[in-house]
């Protein structure tokens, strides 16, 4: 017992008093297994002590001793519903590197090898961009020929949609451009009269209901029976995928394929959803996959979310026509790990996607992006309170829309309605094309009616909501002054607001459902209706009251000063900012829309009100609170944890729990281990030098050490359940009746991490996000004291939030 | 001795065998202290493990004990030249603001201080702006009047310059806008005469050189006087500032006084440099000075750091005109900690300070953008081949430059030349003013000679640049057709083929000098330079002969092919990224120039070309190879630490050096510890539970420490250097004959961050890189072995890069 006692009195004899120690033990320890002639170690602490300083000069002996012990395959890899591992991932691929680099100076083909390797990021992302392009054109042609074909059918070629048909007729009104003799709808179709009556209105109205019937019942089918993934935006799930969680087939073939096709689906049956939240979808898919070529992102969990960061900002770049927003929009919104080395791949994906998709041209007007607006008026600095009015308006739609829809998500999660995925589906698809057909910004496609919102009136343009009297008179040069509202401006307000009603109403119950469904455009079809009202409305002020002092100085008679098309577009910014929270990348994807720094400062001022006003009532935005509905283990990057608890107030064991399941380096056997795994169901068990000492060694997962040791009893001869198991560097020579020992440091990882148990909890939550933790052990005073899981920090914040901590469903 | 032996047989006795420990434990230091009639602990623990479970509930009464303990003014704050503490920042940040939200709900006037608190980061931002934007307006108007001094003076007045002199003028030409009546030349005013002879061409360049030798004179005269932290661009040092690093002054008011004026000075003497780095460094200033009117911000280090990113996105934003790329810039080449929340802001402070500088409108245009560009012609597939051409130069150019530069500047730092900085600065001047002023476009100021070389000629253009041939009868519309180059052209090329060597030449040595001077506009103009005149031979070419294959197809006789200005800014942007390495930033802040996405992609294939050959040359940007020429402790984010080190090499003590210095927890006089600190210059000491078990309680600042003492010495009674250092919760009960004991637990770090000596190091570096440490302790099985500090990890880096590890200067 004596080896324990320590008598030193110098104040600086730490190393000599370790090395006494290990020497005491190391030889304690030999003499115990070998010559057996002493006294045990008491402890259990052995051998490895001795590695301290001479460690690395052993490497190479206890290398080749250790070459049995190549990890089993499967070692390193992750179960589904688990979260990885971001430090061990980017260990393996440094590693990796490494490898390659020290190779690639032996031999002119190895060069080559890594030059490649190097430059696959690069053709990586080409792919991505060219693929995401593609795909986004495809589902842009079909669903505007499919939106159209509700309505009628084309005599010259049925594929052609209502546009392209018309683009060549003779017959073509100037005054409607999109009607034309060869464009024919389907009352005019069957009973063959040109005439539109009562009755071919019924006719029409009938059949758009059943086309869109039809679409969203094939749409809801597909995604019910081969890819129940391919359902929602994804947004939410694609965050938690790059945080570092495993859900396999979410991002796989099936899921793209059925995506695409029910997107286009979902989009032509008139709901109320966008496509631009699944294009999103889409294109991580698309890198997903295309990560199978490229062994370095196959195998390595890290470096593919590199991949699916940049290819999410090629999908908001294909979605809106904004490359620089799409980064913007993937590093402030999606990513979680976002090097910047990444951030220069996603802008070349997100460039080639956006220019591949314009040269597959699908709105036929050579322009990049979605919404392509010019406005002639500059804005007058108090134009500004209308703005802003419109940033809280934004910011309580924002807010109201989330509660309304998490309320009915939660209610169709928790009743027997989400039983009936189909018929709901059916059900409010019915609803919307009946309430749909009879106004006519509501029966075009909710993109189109964007479109026609942000429009700045010309003096040709024929559309109801430019329907202005025309007083040629004050009119100078080519500027087209403010003028009284025509009758049209009236009719096209009073549907308008009943479009904002139904758009109100039945996109909380649209998002969520069993169907592709995004959530960029309905809210920037509420905002924008919202603002082109206010628009008007403050344009006839100016035009009637141009004498008020208010409008005296800058909006005389005869002037353009009011662009109701602006107040549109602040409005689409406003609300799609109250409900996402975007800030910058929402300004920047607006900005790229006009090409004009000019109009930034009152989308600015929009974006930033609505935001404020939408997080004073409740903090989330959309995508974070179907997180947080679903369960998800999504560790908040932009939240700061402001609790004062400390790390011992959130680690396993609590203290009324049993204690801490641990195992030991070198005195456990095969049968010990397989008790402690089938006892429990934790993901990984610390080992320490002995019970008695708690000192830890290091961390092993659960999942390598069943495979290790069932590869281990397979294969590896001897090797029985009386076998014990070596975590040490060198095990003992053992006794030649005794089974062989099982040697596992290959399997151990020795680095780690710990924090002490005072530590702060918003130290620890700091930790776990930035470096990407799976747990972390706590210790006191140097003694290993309980274990802290990303689980128990989302737990825990989940309750200092006064929320439901069971709500975290996954490891 | 009976109490450190276990015999704990069951598997799950882990916690009941620490109570066991413990409770003997304590019962043996109660009884040792107070009874004292049993036998003292021997390895020195004591109480304190009493806290284990119990900690939180006694932390009340341990309160209110040690209400005498509360730290002495000075505690926490950091010396010059030393590193910050990123953690402890950020949690003294969030301590503060969980007091004023926990108060806020006490009153209504807490609460509007707290509604205060949350918006001061948004004002902050807005008077940042506004003083950026106004100092960058200033800086502007200035230094276009004293560049046009050098040559002549304004009848009208002389605080106009030659343009304003002109603007109302009636005997202006029409082919020379900016030269009329009013505007004499220095020669016209001495001598009387109109004419332009010999004479006079002598007399204005004698004056010339004159008035750059005054300018550039006062200019060095000022930085030596008053402000030595005001002379280049400051981009290093910032970025070092933003890492956490200490320099007193180095952003205070002297330096944005100096830096201002000899801005001026040095932009007008007409040396080949820059404003926009300085006018970073002048927008930091600005931002640091104003954080003084905010508690949060002055108080605490990391929140400064903030502030400055924003403020250094706002520098670059006026000096662009580009508020984007100036937040992306920021982003990625100055910022080290940047919050998405800071991101939004500093996007405001950009935009305000870009709308204020617009509202001054330096440039007399109402451009917002430094050079505003519109080209008419797109670009064809073919043309990236000579893009691709100009990111090689720039990136040669590029690795070359910082090659020349840093050998330049290290000569200088390190003989004699050095102690002659406004010799240096004169002589440079002299040579710079006399080879210029013979030479059209080295005369004008660099940023005029940029905007002519970016410029699409139209056809009133009466630039030497735009003399082609007209050949009308092949003209199309409004189309200006390719033409064969005129006299002017070739004149114009001869020109500035010299003005590109002189530009090479001294820029070199101009970088690097005791004036302010940034490197943008040098380089950018080297660039243009290259790409007009590849721009130029390529339009020649593509004229004469439009009948090869390669030109056939896209460029036939008589149309508008190439665009000459478009190559000038597409060779800018590749010298600029090969100087700097910006890759986003880049992009963006030349897309926002030109406003159109169209010419992204050579832009962005340019600069990507650039990038990897500067990179195949030499991995550092200017910047970087300037901080390691300076020795801060700058931890470069983007690069990634490739080598297989572990923990335990990098750490001290080495194997041969004298052993860890630690305090013990309860067993240290006052004395002792202050000979510790006399004996030793390390920053700070961790705290041991016992020289003998080495278990880790703490870490104290050495900084802390001697302030703490001190004034316990001064101010509390019966301290005297006998008494005993308690770093422990609870000091026990001592004798009333034995002098009081010192406790200092608040001053302890009990969180201090461990590793495990097997940690690689690459896991390391991130976790210094990612949370801002300043220094890790190293364990071995839970046992304290060493410690690594931020300058340890620098030294390690920069000896694996064959580097040499004493160039790291500063803790």
């Amino acid at each position: 017992m004596e080896n324990k006692i320590f008598h030193h009195g110098s104040l600086n004899s730490f190393e000599s008093s370790i090395s006494d120690e290990e020497m005491v033990e190391i030889s304690g320890a030999t003499l115990d297994f070998s010559a057996m002639d002493d006294v045990p170690p008491l402890d259990g602490e052995t051998t490895e002590e001795f590695s301290l300083y001479s460690g690395r000069e052993m490497n190479g002996t206890s290398k080749m001793m250790d070459f049995l012990e190549e990890p089993a395959p499967g070692v390193g890899t992750y179960e589904d519903f688990n979260t990885i591992d971001w430090v061990r991932e980017k260990s393996r691929d440094r590693d990796r590197h490494r490898e390659i680099m020290s190779k690639s100076k032996e031999s002119a083909w190895a060069l080559l090898h890594s030059v490649c390797d190097a430059f696959s990021g690069w053709l990586l992302m080409l792919c991505i961009g060219l693929m995401a392009g593609s795909i986004a054109g495809l589902i842009d042609i079909s669903a505007h020929w499919m939106t159209d074909l509700k309505e009628g059918v084309c005599l010259v070629g049925f594929w052609f949609n209502q546009e392209q048909c018309c683009w060549k007729s003779e017959g073509i009104k100037f005054d409607k451009p999109t009607e034309c003799p060869e464009w024919k709808s389907w009352s005019q179709l069957i009973t063959g009269h040109e005439t539109e009556d009562a009755l071919s209105y019924v006719l029409n109205y009938f059949i758009y209901v059943l086309w869109a019937l039809l679409f969203a019942f094939v749409a809801v089918l597909l995604v019910r029976v081969f890819a129940p993934y391919a359902c929602g935006s994804g947004i939410p799930e694609i965050k938690t995928i790059l945080s570092g969680f495993i859900i396999r087939g979410y991002l796989g073939k099936w899921t793209l394929i059925i995506k695409t096709v029910t997107l286009v689906l979902a989009v032509s049956s008139g709901l109320s959803l966008g496509k631009e939240g699944p294009l999103l979808h889409v294109a991580c898919c698309c890198g997903n996959i295309l990560c199978h070529l490229f062994t370095k992102y196959r195998k390595n969990e890290a470096k593919r979310r590199e991949v699916l960061s940049a290819a999410a900002a090629a999908g908001v770049s294909v979605a809106f026509g904004a490359p620089i927003g799409g980064v913007l929009f993937s590093l402030e919104e999606v990513s979680y790990y976002f090097p910047l080395k990444t951030l220069w791949r996603s802008f070349f994906a997100a460039l080639v996607a956006a220019f591949t998709l314009r040269s597959i041209n699908p709105f036929g007007n050579s322009r990049l992006v979605l919404f392509y607006v010019e406005f002639h008026a500059p804005w007058h600095l108090l134009e500004l309170v209308p703005f802003i009015l419109l940033g809280i308006f934004g910011g309580l739609w924002g807010a109201f829309f989330i509660r309304a829809n998490i309320a009915w998500c939660r209610k169709r999660k928790t009743t027997k309605l989400g039983k009936y995925p189909v018929l709901e589906v059916l059900l409010v698809t019915a609803i919307t094309a009946i309430l749909a057909f009879p106004n006519d910004y509501t029966r075009i496609s909710t993109g189109e009616l964007i479109s026609e919102l942000f429009n700045d009136c010309g003096l040709l343009d024929s559309s109801k909501l430019c329907d202005y009297v025309n007083v040629f008179n004050s009119t100078k040069g080519d500027v087209l002054p403010d003028r009284p509202a025509g009758k049209g401006v009236y009719i096209a307000m009073w549907q308008l607001a009943l479009a904002l009603i139904l758009k109100l109403v039945i996109t909380v119950f649209t998002f969520g459902m069993k169907v592709p469904s995004g959530l960029f455009i309905p809210s920037m079809a509420v905002g924008a209706i919202v603002g082109r009202m206010l628009g008007v409305a403050v344009e006839q002020l100016a035009y009637y009251h141009h004498d008020w002092p208010i409008f005296s100085e800058w909006c005389s008679l005869g002037a353009d000063c009011i662009t109701p098309g602006l107040y549109a577009m602040v409005g689409a910014a406003a609300c799609l900012g109250g409900v996402t929270r975007m800030t910058v990348s929402l300004v920047v994807v607006m900005f790229e829309l006009t090409g004009g720094l000019e109009y930034i400062v009152p989308l600015m001022a929009a974006a930033m009100t609505s935001k404020w006003v939408a997080d004073a009532i409740g903090r989330e935005g959309i995508y974070d609170a179907h997180i947080r509905l679903n369960g998800y283990p999504y560790l908040e990057a932009k939240e700061e944890f402001t609790h004062k608890t400390l790390a011992m107030d959130v680690m396993r064991p609590r203290r009324s729990d049993p204690a801490l399941t641990i195992l030991t380096q070198d005195c456990m056997t095969v049968e010990d281990v397989e008790a402690i795994i089938n006892e429990t169901t934790y993901s990984g068990y610390p080992v320490v030098v002995s019970r008695e000492s708690q000192r830890l060694v290091g961390f092993v997962q659960r999942r390598d050490l069943i495979i290790s040791i069932d590869n281990s009893l397979k294969k590896q001869d001897g090797i029985v359940s009386t076998s014990i198991i070596y975590f040490t560097d060198h095990c003992p020579p053992l006794p030649p009746t005794s089974a062989p020992a099982l040697k596992l440091r290959r399997i151990l990882d020795l680095s780690p991490f710990t924090v002490t148990d005072q530590t702060p909890m918003e130290i620890v939550v700091d930790i776990f996000r930035k470096l990407g933790l799976r747990q972390c052990l706590v210790t006191h005073n140097g003694r290993l004291l309980g274990i802290i899981t990303k689980k128990d920090v989302l737990k825990h914040i989940a309750q200092m939030a006064n929320q439901d901590p069971e709500s975290i469903l996954f490891n």
